[in-house]
């Protein structure tokens, strides 16, 4: 333990649970269908777990492994696997089991703790994970105990409730390691510290406008950037968590008219298909609703059909190597007069870094100079400051190249318009190259959720034996569509530069990331199959 | 400079600044009168300001004083000097030469900055400050330059503006010295570090709800705890400042509505004058507004009299040498239902710490241990964290004191209740010890304050041969009421325990420090004249 001087305290997350214990000890903390906690409980159960962890051994540099969907053991972990100076792995559920057992054997696990409907997963690659010294059980849906060791609640029972302290003498030591969702190649490790996750926690309430009397739904996965930091930041606010074990339209929007929930973070994959449900089934919202998306930019269609349905959306942007939402689309007084289209545009943009983020730019990549303020010069975004992550685990090839020049590279190539505000324009990867011009896949993504028949698009570049690439359109049509595919690329030429609209037209569903992030490098594969691209 | 690592930002409040100038460049950043600045154009002076002072040899360590109302270059100092790695002395305006001198002296100084109408106050005193090399005038109200020195906007002018990038090396390093306004003795120098007041600053916006489109009117000196770190917070969140040369009830509702003004900070001896002007003048605010108070504990009726105008009071309580504020009596939805009276008490307390101050606790001063949560036992408030100041500077002694056992002591005697809210019984100095009884004074001037011929009240101990002492309340009646002693001891014993009673009461005006604290010291000086008293 640090000297305790009388002026200096460490950043760590973990603190904000025992504040919120002092002002609000008998507040509810969390709430999951018929259960809930309120703060003092919520402590003795993290307390409960620590102290379980502690006695198998688990301390100051382990790490632990968690499988489990947005339920409050996910939340417990969050505060008692960091109190231990441990770092925790909370692992995208719907990975393989592949996956799964590469993440805890390269994370270097010590203990996995799995839900059992996901356990029945990792129970199947058990012999492999040759680190791992404690399994336990989740016994949620049902009693079934896959893994070889104690169910959850009696892991806790038989423990001690006692405090525990934060045992890290260093704010920037390790508290999670995060994967990435990898669209390719084997996911990076990504690894926060507890005073960048402090500082990202409390700005993104700041940017969020939660309050103690705030009721957040988890319709973000705690697995994903430890829930961009909400883990910790509505527990410093004194709101409250409801968790959320499927995420589904239907369910989503009974909970939040019964729990009266007052915000939620959601990947623009799941506000489509909340869209979707609330024009099929009329849903107008009771009270007031702030979402906050991010993950990819959303189409200012998907935004405008959510606040018509009474939601406000705040855009923010940022990668798993940011801690999540690194910068927001912040809202200005200027813009409260123009058209919803209009502003839908607008907040579909990437905005400027949060208040406690600070730098991020637009550069060209080998140089580091910031790209004109034009509005339409491409550059990469770049990122510095408290929330970038320490590195990639055991990665230090992969750590140096993302930290080039002083800077995090984020692989997204954007413009900054002139008033400071960036938007991207593609992935590096992704962009298209047509006879020397740049496209924006994004660009003309956008254009085509505005035609009506358009659910869901992914435009990539093809062979062309003329211009090299050309664009091309993988539709999901709404139910019931069967849209003409000359129609789609005339609609296209109307509503952008001619050279821009997409030369071909698919249609059928899109291959997605564990995440619901589309996998563009799925299909560019199938396109390119034994030809090389040539890739910035 | 540092190493600029790629995920390690120091934590200054200067790094604001240059958040809101990317983020809201043609926004109004300041208000002052018929003038205004965009963030760009203030952001102009603040390195116009910097790179003058660093040519007349301004640079890491020094300190550089101002003795200047609430006026825009009171602002920019706060900005420009601590950029520089220079410490700035912001002085209180209305103490005396003699004062002003020895703060000058004390704090090393090699600069001042003073607004005329101070600088002629300066001016008796300059041949002793014999440390100071630039003397600086703000000519806001009229032409005359009694400092030997450049006028401030021709010292602005013909420097260079130039982006000045900050000169420290340790987020820890020294930011200003506030100097108490020091009820009793020296004042002391109270020292702050640039990590304290940006997590204080960002602390305050998260309690106080603030946002971009805030309006905050500067009834709250600048020289006070540098304006409870407002003066950098209110930048953070890109909201709008708005100065105020002279504290008068009739102009702050003036502009309170020509500007629209959405949050205020105020002593509670500045309420009591909006609270009695508007019920003279039959003010009703014409929109919402956020007060926050500390500094005293304000009675109950005043909080009552400002709600029933339209504002909504929030009490924090802090110390200089907590940066201000450090705890918040945060208001909880159980406590909707009450009656207003009863409302307005519980808003009298003082609560519970900051979501990021984190530690503070009644305990016995002799054993640090904890009191029981009764809310009656008294012991003294203490605290740690992030938000302690550095030390007094140039006074190990005193600081030393100050920091016994691990904390900060408050020198301030309290209750626990027992929901874990603090609430102020009295300075350790000021408690009444009556045949072995405590009682505390502010429950004394409590109930006076709900009498209606009260105006101001402050009760002390007397010595008495019976009970060794006895309460003593000196009373400011409210204009043209003349009211009977006996019939206002008899008010207090229908609403205390009889013993509680002053036992005499005397009218007239009450002796005041510069920021407006009420100086019980000097009315027990009198009473005590010849004669030792028992202190704790």
């Amino acid at each position: 333990m640090p000297d305790k001087l009388v002026n200096y305290d460490l950043l760590s997350p973990t603190n904000f649970l025992a504040r919120s214990v002092t002002v609000f000890p008998d507040k509810t903390a969390v709430v999951y269908g018929g259960t809930s906690y309120t703060w003092t409980q919520f402590q003795e159960r993290v307390f409960r777990l620590a102290n379980a962890l502690k006695a198998r051994g688990i301390g100051p540099g382990d790490k632990v492994a968690f499988v489990c969907p947005n339920i409050p053991p996910m939340l417990e972990a969050h505060y008692a696997v960091p109190l231990l100076g441990a770092a925790l792995v909370s692992i995208n559920i719907r990975l393989s089991a592949g996956e799964i057992s590469y993440i805890i054997n390269h994370s270097d696990a010590k203990a996995v703790v799995a839900d059992n409907e996901f356990g029945k997963v990792v129970a199947q690659i058990v012999s492999e994970l040759t680190q791992v010294e404690t399994f336990v059980n989740i016994c949620d849906i049902d009693d079934s105990t896959p893994l070889d060791g104690p169910d959850y609640e009696s892991f806790l029972a038989e423990s001690s409730a006692d405090p525990v302290e934060l045992a890290i003498t260093d704010e920037r030591e390790i508290l999670s390691i995060n994967y990435t969702s990898g669209t390719t190649g084997r996911p990076k490790g990504v690894m926060y510290h507890h005073r960048g996750a402090y500082l990202n926690a409390i700005g993104e309430q700041l940017e969020f406008k939660t309050h103690s009397q705030s009721r957040y739904l988890w319709t973000l996965p705690m697995f994903h950037c430890n829930g961009w930091c909400f883990t910790w930041g509505i527990t410093a606010m004194g709101a409250t968590h409801v968790c959320l074990r499927k995420v589904e339209p239907r369910e989503i929007y009974r909970i939040i008219e019964e729990e009266e929930i007052t915000h939620l973070c959601a990947a623009p994959t799941i506000l489509i298909g909340m869209s979707v449900y609330a024009k099929e089934s009329g849903i107008k919202l009771s009270h007031g609703l702030e979402i906050m998306t991010a993950g990819a930019p959303p189409a200012p269609t998907v935004i405008l059909n959510m606040e018509s349905i009474g939601a406000n959306i705040t855009q923010t942007y940022g990668l798993t190597e940011v801690f999540g939402p690194h910068s927001v689309c912040q809202w200005q007084e200027k813009w409260d007069d123009l058209e919803p289209m209009a502003k839908a545009g607008i907040k579909a943009r990437q905005g400027i870094p949060y208040i406690v983020a600070e730098h991020m730019d637009v550069v060209d990549p080998m140089t580091m100079t910031p790209v004109p303020r034009d509005g339409a010069t491409m550059g990469e975004i770049v990122m510095r400051g408290n929330n970038v992550m320490l590195g990639y685990y055991k990665d230090e090839k992969a750590t140096a190249e993302a930290f080039q020049g002083g800077w995090f590279h984020s692989g997204d190539l954007a413009v900054m318009h002139p008033d400071n505000y960036a938007q991207i324009m593609d992935r590096k990867k992704d962009i298209i190259i047509s006879g020397g011009e740049n496209i924006s896949t994004v660009e003309i993504e956008n254009v085509l959720y505005t035609h009506p028949d358009v659910l869901e698009v992914a435009v990539i570049p093809v062979p062309d034996p003329k211009w090299g690439e050309v664009p091309k359109a993988f539709i999901v049509p709404h139910n019931g569509c069967e849209p003409d595919p000359d129609k789609i690329i005339s609609f296209c030429k109307e509503n952008l530069a001619r050279f821009k609209a997409p030369k071909h037209i698919e249609f059928g569903p899109l291959p997605k990331t564990a995440t619901g992030k589309i996998q563009k490098f799925k299909l560019r594969e199938k396109e390119w199959e034994g030809r090389d691209r040539m890739v910035n």
